[in-house]
């Protein structure tokens, strides 16, 4: 068993959980080396206190799964199979008793729920996600390398959007610009459908790129990310195109105040609600409060939302190792959208800041 | 309350449910017209026998869901609110007794299962899946001439595919000149990650295109879609660069021969395990059996996979309006993979073929 895995039998041992089933794509990865989705298909871990876990998995992805990495046992299934009896065969042959059962309340579905319900009538079910969010919290060095080449292509990709934009071009063509670059240099995915804004659409946070086309005095915002090895950067940059008014520029300057002083503020021991509502409180001050309407930033990782969340409202205290967003944002309906994101990694006394792509104003002539 | 609402209504009536969560953003889109992915934000819609639907969305979305279409209530939270209270709430207004909530139980996860269990005490829960799949397995005109549209572009994105082969491309480099043309035409999403696959790559039926680059004598597979206005296509095509050795050439043909005669097999009446064995047959009977290691088909529209499963064992019978894809495949470690995969509708006497690019083995110079 490797580290994470031991990790996790110790927390079940302290738990007296005997049976634990892993079943999200992105803790199967964390567990295992296995990036799969499978879809409506099944695929899990199962993990133990003491006896051997397995892996179950669609057939046709059994090879992959071995390649990836995984060397305990794998239980494979075709579409015509039921991969619960082999699951429930498989645990039979390790324990004699399952009274607590550990699962992924968030992620596992009532049905699956059901079958397990019914298959060990009478247990107890305990959310395994709190664990597993903690475990996959704090990144290792070498997940940290990995984030940090993630996020030099996040820049790379915000400079070539930059390099795309001219009079006329929709959102979509310099979206597939930026794309098609990345692809050039090896980018198989993206953390998330790539955003290229302007105009109206900007003023949306959560706007769709279209056929609009860019035009001189607007503000274009870009957000996206990258996957690399399976883990995820994002990055939101807003830029000119010629000159834009004074009410696009005091938006902007708002969004970047709050954005460097949140980012001042991270350190070990500093609450997520705290570096929150220091942005929040600036932009709130300059009257734009109710055009702030998201939270501050979340964790990055395998997911491009994860643990942890920055609310205005959450006491966990920053820890060496975690990484996240910051990305404040005003969106006032028809005047302007503007959002400034970083991904950062706690250090022992302050952050590292992993997406480098500068955040002054730029102008695109 | 639109048709499809007054559908799930109905049935609510008649299986005596007083009260339907439908929380997944597919079914949300296909009975509010608005399509959004909240991530782990909650997004979903109550519906009641005779009292008004609610939309419950995160605030960021609030503008989105009334501009998609939705008339009637919505109710919005911000990251620091509660969505349950403001739900439990409006049932509160609605209804004085809950016994029975149907809710989709592959997809709603235990955590808001629990959450939904400690609100209505002693409920019973309904699956209201199989109701929503079989109200969404037979698509109306309007929908078809959705897919239709995303056929053709599928079909566009194989010919560009096709044109983009060179000696010494990468998967990745062709795979991004496919998309860039696409971008150009308006399309702002994939139906699911796309596949450009060639050499040994293509004999694993679940492939990651990479930084292989195509040399003479390979087969190289293309497995693709296109989102248009919520709907997907979803095409493969299997195309040879330069000439293919006869071992190559016998199993493309295999392919061809199981996928023309599964197509010819489709008309209203005629089971899905009919079509799956008619396929499966022929690859048996040419000795590739075991490489076949999939399904024959799967249903698809708002989702890329949904009803109706072509698998050897599903009874269901063939319909009007029905839409799945056909794609049976052999996939010979270090020899060849072949797919090929179309989309096709069931009319009154036989099925439409939606994506027309040739099957006969295509040769690239």
């Amino acid at each position: 068993m490797n580290t994470r895995l031991i990790k996790l039998s110790e927390w079940m041992k302290e738990n007296d959980i005997q049976f634990c089933f892993v079943s999200s794509p992105e803790n199967v990865f964390y567990l295992s080396g296995f990036l799969s989705d499978p879809h409506e298909r099944l695929l899990g871990i199962a993990v133990f206190q003491e006896e051997e876990p397995f892996l179950v998995c669609p057939a046709l992805d059994k090879t992959d799964a071995k390649n990836a990495g995984w060397n305990n046992q794998v239980i494979s299934y075709t579409d015509i199979e039921n991969p619960w009896e082999f699951i429930h065969k498989e645990i039979d042959k390790r324990l004699k008793k399952v009274e607590r059962i550990a699962v992924e309340k968030e992620h596992m579905n009532v049905e699956r729920y059901e079958v397990l319900s019914q298959m060990f009538n009478g247990v107890q079910f305990i959310s395994a996600e709190e664990k597993l969010r903690k475990l996959r919290m704090v990144k290792d060095e070498k997940e940290l390398n990995i984030i940090r080449e993630a996020c030099a292509l996040a820049d790379f990709a915000i400079e070539t959007g930059c390099a795309e934009i001219k009079e006329g071009k929709t959102e979509l063509e310099v979206l597939a610009a930026v794309e098609l670059a990345l692809k050039k240099k090896g980018v198989r995915e993206m953390s998330f459908s790539t955003m290229v804004l302007t105009g109206a659409n900007g003023a949306s946070p959560h706007g769709n790129p279209g056929m609009t086309k860019i035009k001189k005095g607007d503000l274009v915002l870009f957000d996206l990310g990258v996957i690399v090895d399976g883990y995820c950067s994002d990055i939101t940059r807003t830029v000119a195109y010629g000159d834009i008014d004074d009410k696009q520029k005091e938006i902007y300057d708002t969004v970047l105040k709050a954005q460097l002083a949140a980012v001042e503020a991270c350190k070990p021991g500093v609450s997520c609600s705290e570096i929150d509502l220091t942005a929040r409180n600036i932009i709130a001050g300059a009257g734009y409060g109710e055009y702030f309407p998201h939270r501050l930033g979340h964790g990055l990782g395998i997911s491009v939302h994860e643990f942890p969340s920055l609310t205005e409202t959450n006491p966990l205290l920053l820890e060496e190792g975690m990484v996240f967003t910051i990305e404040p944002g005003i969106y006032v309906p028809n005047v302007a959208g503007v959002r400034i994101e970083d991904d950062l990694a706690v250090t022992a006394n302050g952050v590292e800041i992993l997406t480098k792509f500068p955040k002054e104003l730029q102008i695109i002539k």
